[in-house]
């Protein structure tokens, strides 16, 4: 039997993170079925269903933060698809990123950024500025 | 002879944060000049000038990540300034902390709630939830 | 009206973090009432609640996890305190603190003892290594 | 010619983190052996040898400690083996690493569990709770 | 009776850090005497007592961690201190915190400097740059 | 049209990290060609051509820093290769690493050291220490 906080939980981890998020939450089942829950019920049921913050809003907010956390890859690349899932431009999500080099530092920052390629890489939606011949140009330049 | 950089960050910083950063950096001057002059001209002139983000969803992306480095309560302050004055309510404030108990725990979110209080506190905005009787009366259950 | 998990934490929370976990939850109160409830109902009333760690094991590991995160100095007091509490030796407390210079370095280690000391002159706990004349003796050598 | 430190430091070591531990050390003093020797003499010999706290409470700490550091993987599944070596059940480490949820964020405490999961495989030892027909059943429901 | 790592480290514990270091490792001393010995014998002792690393090299290296850290002021104005006991000049040491900016931000970069801060005007050495007419012109800009 | 911070900061990325730097900030370029231009402008065009801190204090200041962040390894790497770039000796970068203990802990200190033993064995650097046959003999001992 399955309570609320669990069914609105888990409508909301498929909406906004989908595939990738489910995946996070399928792995920690197999350890940790209570914690998977928790996840479900606390993380998406409670905190991601609230207003007063948008989706949009609470991606950027899930990237900046894991951005200046750093070690957690796997996590952020789920929140990377998750802003992209809700309607962030993925030049929106580089700005995010961006921005934190001056919370996290350049390497902090640098690392975020090759994940979001990744993601962005998966789901061909590579940003204009990473893909048109201008940026080929400068890149030459190094 | 003050550079382009330079001045575009110092409309920025006054516009964005206002007197609470222009504070950080004239403290920041009496000991190292070059570095104000930096945090003008790279974190505002630069950083902070750049389309694709609006002000909003820097200020959002600020206040999560410095509640989650966690020790660097008076920019965390200038940054929830920082939200109120391009626009976010109280309440987005407290959901963008309150999201953070998932990605850095809850006592440096319990922490960053505290600041934002102090700053609503001197602005005089606090948020409905925290002061409507249905608080107060929840509280009364402690 | 108040449901099973805040009774339950609510119940948990002062049995086990007593008044200096209460005031924290009551400061938050004031600004984001919502957080102070799921403080109760999730940590309290799901996480402190669980069984296969018992209430010194989950005490060891808090002291340990607010050690390493450093800028939480509140919260750490509130679980000194709750060591206490549940029955660990301000001796044991003092041996998990040392033991993370190994995972934290030795000043946050130091930090952390200085304030496990606080706690431990409020309560008029002192640990015996450090009142005896022993202790008085080695002091004098630097 | 091994000082008493190194020799009482080496036990220690391969009596709680065993194998697994051993071959950190190895592999430090491939590189720089006086590391080594100091991870011996002053973790081991010193810190681990001290009464006042047990084998058992000094594995969770080291387990709570490294879940919340994040960027030692290897050494937290050193800890997670030295605390099943100590006589720490399956069920109990996953509650020290459930908890830092608290302390440490969601996603910190996920890749911990995972980290548990692998080692746990490697000793075939799966807690109860991971491999039941229950578990299994909730998993479908995502 | 005291070790020869105990009076080699108390040495270099005062030549180095001089009384702001003494202090804290005194400090240590009331709750945790042993711990207060191993900062003595390991960190002065062992590790600030090798070769191949002048005392220059390491206040640099430790100014840089601790401004990393963030969370550990008091030993980050030790380790300044003892930068200016072992013959760094002020604005060596401002070139090294500013430095951090790229690896920690500028929030935990502008605290360690204002720390610095501190620690110059105690004991009278402003660098040229902080007290010259120049920087207090630029400061008007704002 | 390339700027004067640009050419500089080029000249100097190539001058202190070399291939190794360069990579990472061609790897950036294919995802955010402005990040990658402030890397070069600011960092190097900036911070790196500032007098009163020469090439080995800002390589040990940046070793030092990376070794405390403890995820961002390749950067770890490109400035271990930068040390060894501007005249540090192997055995120089280990004790900076080393040191770290005291301020991040044993588990990050030893996997920076492992990193360095990569950059070491990539350009046949390896230490004395780490090569003559004492350290294998002590290496048997365990």
């Amino acid at each position: 039997m399955v309570g609320e906080r669990f069914s609105r939980g888990l409508a909301r981890l498929q909406e906004v993170v989908g595939d990738a998020g489910v995946k996070v939450v399928e792995a920690l089942q197999d350890i940790a079925p209570d914690m998977a829950r928790y996840t479900v019920e606390f993380s998406y049921g409670d905190i991601y269903s609230r207003p007063m913050l948008d989706d949009r809003g609470r991606q950027i907010a899930a990237v900046a933060a894991l951005t200046v956390v750093g070690h957690c890859r796997p996590q952020l690349k789920v929140h990377i698809n998750g802003a992209l899932n809700v309607g962030c431009e993925p030049e929106m999500i580089i700005e995010v990123i961006l921005q934190m080099v001056l919370y996290a530092g350049f390497p902090a920052a640098t690392n975020a950024m090759l994940a979001a390629h990744e993601v962005f890489k998966e789901r061909g939606v590579l940003p204009r500025s990473a893909s048109d011949s201008g940026g080929a140009g400068e890149r030459q330049a190094l």
